[in-house]
């Protein structure tokens, strides 16, 4: 049994829902589907979730709303009459807003995450019906029906490990399932929204549930490309990519799929596979949890983030003293404040993190590492880039390290830092934000034109 | 006015004692001499200090030790003859050594110290009476003599920060000043030894304590290499290099001079000079505290320790997880471990540290990560060599990196870690020991001879 989730943009309109179904019934194995909101058809179009939000805060301000309610029926009712789909379901969406506004508006959180959630939930209304009424027999599910329930935590839901047993139950069923993403309900009967990345977790909490054979996650590419294609034309897909790789990629920026959606397979074991719903015999990327090793291509993918800040500390002697590193990391936990890298010498260390993640503390915290450490030096550096060179079997690899940086060295790219721990399945290098695509193009050029 | 400290083999017999002191007398500047205990005179000699160390063993033991006094006894014998020196100092030798057996033997430590330290203080003395009787107006000074008051801690003194007054005041004196290296005094009037390296701890003390304008550290080598010449055939010696580089390097196994010795000479930023006793006109090695850059050469030197260990820790979302690292760090820290790098990943970490900094605990730290730390996966790595390429200014250069690893690609050396923060001197390489020496190989050719 195979799960399949549609991202936003191959369920924004008629045309693509079409597509979706057509791609749904085709194989009898896929039973279970996880829709999103419709999403953007063109490029300067408005996702429905994000017209969801500014109703949110139109209401929220008191101001006067039927416009923006209005512009949200109108993207369904496009939908709707394109179809065509002859149930009254429209007046339903209608009624289901204003009930939520009606109940909800005392309650900024609970209202927000009850019409962010609206997206999906109509959406995968329209497309069980459609499919129904096309004589394929389907339900709709709602994440509560399915067993989907959450932590209590607005817009930052986490799965409770007891959901599955119920999720477990809807493989009972010879209908197709559609089941809107982004949301579950709280044990008091809320709806609560997941982080980012949402429909991709719940289609990931779902094949878990059903102990799906394979998670299928449509999107409107033809898997994961090797490097970021505005900085690389036409990038080679990867093939297959173990979930460990997946998580570096997806961490240093490759957004096709949310890692934290990996999580739930993680421990089952359920492969992934990323395909294009416009391009549907394309193959794609498996995501899996054990791979062979290709040796001409050990390097999997090359990704650059920027947006890192590095707090540099000099300390002589700093190796001998037992504790000094604990001190400095304890200052950053006091503050919530998460580090990715920290490359060291015998007097020196570094510590990475997302620039974000200081903002607003950063004199603070600079303050405490110099009132409590007794260091030598400190000094912070911005604008920094973390090249991340990704692969399974790599670091066994006599050579993988030279590739990277003979490519940068020709570039005429300085590296500032260089982190690889034991088997390991990437190498990181820091270097400044504008090399980043120059980085980029070097590598990409080395480890696969040559 | 120079501060210089003659190794063990410059002051190892009574012709090496006529070279040194022609040195020190060449030079008006040259005022205040450290001097070790005799050390070997050839490749199968043994150190006075080690025979001392003997001598306190019989004791210890309750064994007959007039023949090893007498061993003792007969090595200065050999000196105060061949000088020769009229004075009669051996019975002076005689009945000091005595008095510490019959003061001491109930206070081991104490007493182990006090054998330790006769070898530089007979030593001096020898050597002051002789070039006094050469008609060189010279005087012995012991450490109590000289201000060198140091904590009550056997076989581990340090400094005591009041004591650089009372030595500042031995800069008013005309004549020569001979003080024996390795030892100071408590302020309740005991012999304290320094840890190893004593006798250049000494010389660096003295230098900080006068404010001299140069520290000459005399050995029997030219200066420091630019890699351990018993793997390289004669290589280059280094002209100049910084402390910090210098203790880098020093930390990786280079022994020529102690980087403990650097830690006064820091913060006044007094030079040392290495030079070789035996070949007094080379130019030697500078240790300073800035210097110029030299962009052919931004390498100083290669080295590569062995007799590390790697603790090497999985946890999938390890970097989401605040203060997950610190949990790691207070168990070694409660274990009094220190380590030396910590390369990481976003969802893992390894540290590494000397074999020896584990030995007898490994088994409990691993068990207390892994009840403490919820991990996804932990082994470790014993028979890891550490190469490390220091170098001021390299981190700034681009290619440098590159250098190194297409030296080790080319010779089929696998990296197993990579380490080099932001303004750093030096890169760290994991290795296996059994590549170390061809790792320094084709590092010194890459850098130094293309």
């Amino acid at each position: 049994m195979k799960v399949s989730k549609f991202g936003g943009s191959s369920v924004a309109s008629a045309e693509q829902i079409k597509k979706v179904l057509n791609i749904v019934n085709s194989d009898s194995e896929r039973r279970i589907i996880i829709v999103s909101a419709p999403g953007k058809r063109y490029s300067d179009d408005v996702k429905t979730t994000d017209l969801l939000i500014r109703l949110y805060e139109k209401v929220i301000n008191q101001l006067d709303y039927t416009h923006k309610k209005q512009e949200i029926l109108n993207r369904f009712k496009d939908i709707i009459d394109e179809l065509p789909l002859e149930t009254d379901i429209l007046t339903e969406i209608d009624r289901t807003l204003e009930s939520h506004i009606a109940t909800l508006k005392d309650q900024p959180e609970r209202l927000l995450d009850a019409l962010k959630s609206s997206g999906e939930n109509f959406n995968a209304q329209i497309i069980a019906a459609y499919n129904n009424e096309q004589g394929i027999p389907t339900i709709y599910l709602s994440p509560q029906e399915a067993g989907i329930i959450v932590t209590d935590d607005p817009g930052n839901a986490q799965i409770l490990e007891s959901s599955y047993d119920k999720i477990k139950e809807i493989r009972n069923t010879n209908k197709k399932i559609i089941i809107p993403g982004f949301f579950g309900y709280s044990e008091s009967g809320h709806i609560v929204t997941f982080p980012r990345g949402g429909s991709d977790i719940t289609g990931a909490i779902v094949a878990r549930g059903v102990k799906a054979d394979l998670y299928e996650n449509f999107t409107d590419v033809s898997g994961i490309f090797r490097a970021n294609p505005t900085v690389i034309k036409h990038p080679e897909v990867i093939p297959e990519i173990t979930y460990r790789e997946m998580r570096e990629l997806s961490y240093a920026g490759f957004g096709v799929f949310h890692d934290e959606a990996l999580q739930p397979l993680y421990r089952y074991r359920i492969p992934v596979v990323i395909k294009n719903t416009n391009r549907p015999n394309d193959l794609g990327t498996y995501i899996v949890h054990d791979r062979q090793i290709n040796h001409d291509k050990v390097v999997s993918g090359i990704s650059c983030d920027k947006g890192f800040t590095s707090i540099n500390i000099k300390k002589y002697l700093m190796n001998r003293q037992v504790g000094f590193t604990v001190k400095i990391l304890k200052i950053l936990e006091k503050h919530q404040i998460s580090f990715d890298h920290m490359p060291s010498g015998i007097d020196n260390i570094s510590i990475i993190m997302r620039s974000s993640q200081l903002a607003g503390k950063e004199q603070k915290v600079l303050e405490e590492i110099r009132h409590y450490c007794e260091i030598d030096e400190l000094n912070v550096e911005h604008d920094l880039a973390i090249l991340m060179i990704v692969g399974e079997g790599m670091s066994a690899t006599v050579g993988t390290a030279n590739k990277i940086t003979d490519a940068l060295a020709q570039a005429g790219i300085n590296l500032k830092m260089m982190n690889q721990g034991s088997s390991e399945i990437s190498m990181m290098f820091g270097i400044s934000t504008q090399d980043a695509d120059a980085a980029v193009k070097a590598c990409y050029e080395n480890c696969y034109n040559r």
